[in-house]
């Protein structure tokens, strides 16, 4: 692989890879693999800011993260526009709301805010906020050891005490093929460094980045992750971490990314099993590449939520809100993919099969032909016998119609806002909010600190 | 279990069934179950016009039905309306234009046709219009027995023959909780006496007909399957069966059934479990309770597609087109559903990862950072590699607004409107088709048959 950073291959040097300076190529041997893979953790508790939102990455946990990345951002009611602060807080604010989101996301870019300041702003508002897990993008050492900052302060730790636990996360993403650029390799030392949560994301798109092969694509990917995955272990044995995969594949006539087809699937069968293979906890996603929050949106993303969970995710990326291939976080979207990640929760809880459960004393009350609405069984369990759906609409025709006969994604536009309208942040203590807020402020007053390596 | 027919109490109690005559109740003791399943197939070949359209019912396959049993209709273009034979006829096209159906489906109610002549008709249709295995609905001995005749006549067949191996099949239902009525027990015999296939389903909506518990409501639903299952067998040992499942909730607020949920997805998975504890092939069902074809009919559908699935599924009904609970039987829906199946198919097909699949000398070729667009590797594949989508548009936002910013089920209409224009029927000898239409205008002359036990 081509590694741009001149530390990252030192650091591989040292361990013993074959290192061609004049072309920024590395090569590491199964040595040193083996080497890098040994002190692995199967799994990782994240510590969040309130103790309930702690969060299990690995085994069987699954923790899902909203939609992740987008420049822009589009709701019916405003339409598709560059991403904003304000956007940014709302899909916290979001995601804050729903229990079925685990850890916070970079959901949209805050385009209106200048890009040496915007770190601090979007941990400012993670951390205000909400009390879940917060992200924090790897774009230069400067900017990472802000937020490093802002949320020991949250937490009240020393620097000592913040490298001994995860307490945010990051994604890094090589530059497929084969290729890792400067930026993200030291996010990688910076985040293993200081015992933080990196999730190492080749995006192998099969017949563009990658082969046109599923066996081809998976191959280059697994490369890929081996190499970031090595790094960090070198630079921190036992640095947490997760195997991500994003490969999918291109329309072939139009070289545009496809998400939720088959392929997407299967990769996602295969990736797993990789992660699995090395003992690490896996990262999936839930994409699709519709334009719009529409039927197809709905159907791919089913598609890659089901293809990730009975892949065995474990951190579930892009959960709620991603669409248009990932370049805009739809408010719409968001809402329909809530509805089909709690119907996944609920799909996952065992189903009770005592006696009590089976109910042959009301199966023997009711007559042929009868009815269990009044039986003493039912009347029990009524209120919360069956999951209740943010917006699923399941009247006849006719009193849909009445209703203003509204699609899901009409429907997704009132419960978006309804939930910004009844949202109140998590109690917190007023001197701590003040000095994140103050160390953020004299940040600001000297200038931020530019994205770089 | 309440049994509404005479015949059948008559073959139970010969078989040492307690029956209480003047309540009509039956009750069938561990014994005679046992002796009901003791020639059970596991999987049977159903016998198409062509033999390409054989399909096998068990084991490792899924068949896959089209929407069944709707009384009304409903596009984009013409709106929610009842059912005529046009519509019908229409399904049976769009049906044996996809590979992905296998099996023909009574999809809409001919409505407009006079109820003792509209099995000659739906008979008609479907052995002309398509050379894919027919359904029949059993709705009475008469009609049964004019189905049968047309459906012999179309393979050249006598009546022995004929019972030989199954041609058609037909779907059961039990009037949940514990009653099955006179036409159902009806259609059980005959059609194991013919030897034809005969798929028993009990509609248990947990917390209406079934207990609210889904323990309950599978519990109650195997013992209704049970008596269907026993009475086939004495009356033919070894007819072809399939154990039918078709648990899902209501909504407790409304009493609207729900599908799609949670509880229909688990559901699935334990009927598909009760199937393979008898060893019999199960049917389940794509599903939704959505008023139209938007996005909650979407992902409650592929909720039910994953779900029985990942349950095991052999048949699956409702496969297509099915929206409103069961009350409309959709066009665009039809089209949606296609393309989910299709990614499903695909998703089946095993992943080759030979070394020329892996590509070594590819990733090998293709500089760091570059792409695989242009390498032999690709172009070698790039035709087929990919599953190409029916409605699904990758394209970028501004391209899709430019090419008409329609959404998926907008396409989806002009997706049934192409293939209906392209449908040609199959190539069949004129001799045999004369021969069909002649026995249904005789019956039609003879004044048909009225739908009875």
């Amino acid at each position: 692989m081509r590694v741009l950073l001149p530390e990252a291959r030192r650091i591989l040097a040292n361990a013993g890879a074959i290192v061609d300076e004049s072309q920024e190529h590395v090569r590491i041997g199964p040595e040193i693999v083996a080497q890098g893979l040994a002190q692995l953790h199967a799994s990782t508790e994240l510590i969040a800011l309130a103790p309930e939102r702690n969060v299990r990455v690995g085994g069987s946990h699954v923790a899902i993260v909203p939609v992740a990345g987008p420049p822009n951002v589009n709701d019916q009611l405003r339409g598709r526009r560059p991403g904003t602060l304000q956007d940014f807080c709302d899909f916290v604010r979001l995601s804050q709301m729903c229990d079925v989101v685990h850890l916070l996301g970079p959901s949209v870019e805050a385009q209106d805010v200048p890009v040496e300041l915007r770190h601090l702003d979007l941990t400012l508002a993670q951390l205000t906020l909400s009390d879940k897990v917060p992200f924090v993008w790897a774009r230069g050492s400067a900017q990472v050891r802000d937020c490093f900052a802002m949320i020991r302060i949250a937490h009240g730790l020393d620097e000592a005490d913040f490298r001994a636990q995860p307490r945010c996360w990051t994604n890094i993403n090589t530059n497929s093929p084969r290729q890792l650029d400067a930026v993200m390799a030291q996010g990688i030392i910076d985040f293993a460094a200081a015992g933080q949560l990196t999730i190492i994301t080749p995006f192998t798109l099969a017949g563009a980045m990658a082969p046109i092969t599923l066996a081809g694509a998976l191959t280059l990917a697994h490369a890929e992750a081996l190499l970031g995955i090595v790094l960090a272990q070198l630079v921190r044995p036992g640095a947490p971490l997760v195997y991500g995969g994003f490969t999918s594949n291109v329309d072939m006539k139009s070289g545009s990314p496809a998400f939720g087809t088959p392929e997407f699937v299967k990769a996602s069968f295969g990736t797993g099993q990789l992660a699995r293979f090395l003992g690490l906890p896996w990262r999936g996603s839930n994409a699709t590449g519709s334009a719009v929050a529409d039927e197809q949106a709905t159907y791919e993303s089913a598609m890659s939520l089901w293809g990730t969970f009975m892949g065995g995710v474990n951190v579930l990326l892009h959960g709620a809100g991603w669409l248009e291939g990932g370049l805009v976080a739809s408010f719409e979207k968001f809402i329909l993919d809530i509805e089909m990640l709690q119907i996944m929760a609920e799909v996952l809880q065992p189903v009770p099969a005592t006696a009590a459960d089976i109910g042959l004393e009301a199966i023997a009350e009711v007559a042929p032909g009868g009815h269990f609405f009044s039986t003493a069984h039912t009347l029990e369990r009524y209120r919360d016998a069956f999951y209740a759906p943010l917006i699923s609409d399941w009247s006849n025709f006719g009193q849909w119609m009445e209703s203003g006969g509204r699609t899901a994604s009409q429907r997704a536009t009132g419960a978006w806002q309804r939930m910004l309208h009844e949202f109140t942040p998590p109690v917190r203590d007023p001197g701590v909010l003040e000095a994140i807020g103050a160390f953020a402020e004299k940040r600001r007053a000297e200038g931020g600190a530019p994205p770089s390596a």
